[in-house]
């Protein structure tokens, strides 16, 4: 699997990759699932993936091929990035189509992928897409600033309880690497290094980009103080009241 | 979907199941998921379900109905916990079995369902099982000592921190409500009322069983301590150091 997030605040973007991929528990391998298109000034285009690797890596390809080519079909020629949603979409519906009749019967091979798409075209507002196999796709806003693909659900919670869009850009950025710190914890198939970038609007350049490692100091401390902290707050709550302490009973069969 | 965990440890059993159910979001409704079988002095039994209803039903009203029999079948008639598992694993087999070929082609209707059995039989140790669709299970030792069935991966990294083995029974407990603070909070398909039941080794009686329902005070102030401690334990983490924060440009290719 895969954990992947974007979020898109007032301030910018952050997105954030995990990059452990497996085809079973013997075939894990580390590959980076965050690719940047950057055209300094005029656009910053930022693609995370999840699902089957051949078919994001085989879409990823075709697309960087296409930027050599002055044509249509070209990340750089997009007039939104809503054209480049279109785009990206239509390449990995291509791929998806291509691959699938050439898994037999009872293969169980899944080839689909999904993606986030996340940058800014100059003259445009910074945006945020979530890519369906099927090639078509949702964009983010102020009411649901955030997107998860992948392994999601553990690191959920916490994105939930912090992220708005009005939240400061750094502050993001940590809440994303809390959720990561969670899922790794309780996933196997989640795993550093991270990938996280940090887009400031309207920069149209990348300026804030950092693969967190295992060594990584900051990640280790914070992995330390949150569970830490974690502990701590568990502990102050208050004791289930429902029953008395001294003969067990339940208090309301007592009444 | 639904969500429910079992615990095992060294003082005795903590047991808790949601109660909303829903086939598609025109379709929910609250049912109890926690059957419990109580023999006093003898034996306490109890299973949580997950997955389709129907399927859940009749299994528990075959078990239940063979109560009135003494015979093999009998819940109570049997030498372990073990012996439960067996014979509950039959019977949902057995149902499953039953209704699965009168699913067409493309219902996409799915008829499993899974147990988590809790309890302990006279002159055995509390014992805990899960059970699977196919009628086999796994048991719970000191080195895993939860289980849970449903939507188990938003709760799951607060009590991977929590629960071991010596955890106190009530402190079990409260962290089992707050892992379902967090499913309920991140995940419609997860509601209340929940059923909790705390059950002390060799009481071999239910003493400790409480419905908490959407105007529990505790259950809301624990939800509202635990929200504000997080939040103000996340404000306090250190913040990114990857970044100038004056320039924004990545520190590490500025060296």
């Amino acid at each position: 699997m895969t954990y992947c997030v974007g979020i898109k605040t007032a301030e910018g973007l952050v997105l954030a990759s995990d990059s452990r991929t497996n085809a079973g528990v013997d075939h894990i391998a580390t590959f980076c699932k965050m690719a940047v298109f950057e055209n300094r000034g005029e656009a910053v285009i930022v693609i995370l993936s999840a699902g089957n690797l051949a078919t994001t890596q085989s879409t990823l390809s075709t697309l960087r091929q296409r930027l050599r080519e002055d044509d249509e079909d070209n990340l750089f020629n997009q007039r939104s990035l809503f054209d480049v949603a279109v785009l990206v979409g239509a390449a990995l519906r291509g791929i998806i189509h291509r691959d699938s009749p050439h898994s037999r019967r009872h293969d169980d091979i899944d080839f689909n992928s999904s993606f986030l798409l996340g940058g800014q075209l100059r003259g445009e507002e910074p945006r945020l897409f979530h890519i369906y196999p099927q090639g078509n796709f949702i964009e983010a806003s102020a009411d649901t600033p955030y997107f998860q693909i992948g392994e999601s659900k553990y690191g959920k919670p916490m994105l939930d309880r912090v992220i708005q869009y009005e939240t400061p850009l750094h502050e993001a950025g940590k809440c994303v690497l809390v959720s990561f710190e969670s899922s790794i914890r309780s996933n196997v198939s989640v795993g550093l290094p991270i990938d996280l970038l940090c887009y400031h609007r309207d920069a149209l350049e990348v300026t804030e980009r950092h693969r967190i490692t295992e060594t990584d100091p900051y990640f280790q401390r914070l992995g330390r103080e949150w569970s830490q902290g974690l502990r701590k707050l568990f502990a102050r709550l208050p004791d289930i009241p429902y029953w008395n302490p001294e003969t067990g009973d339940d208090k309301d069969r007592q009444q």
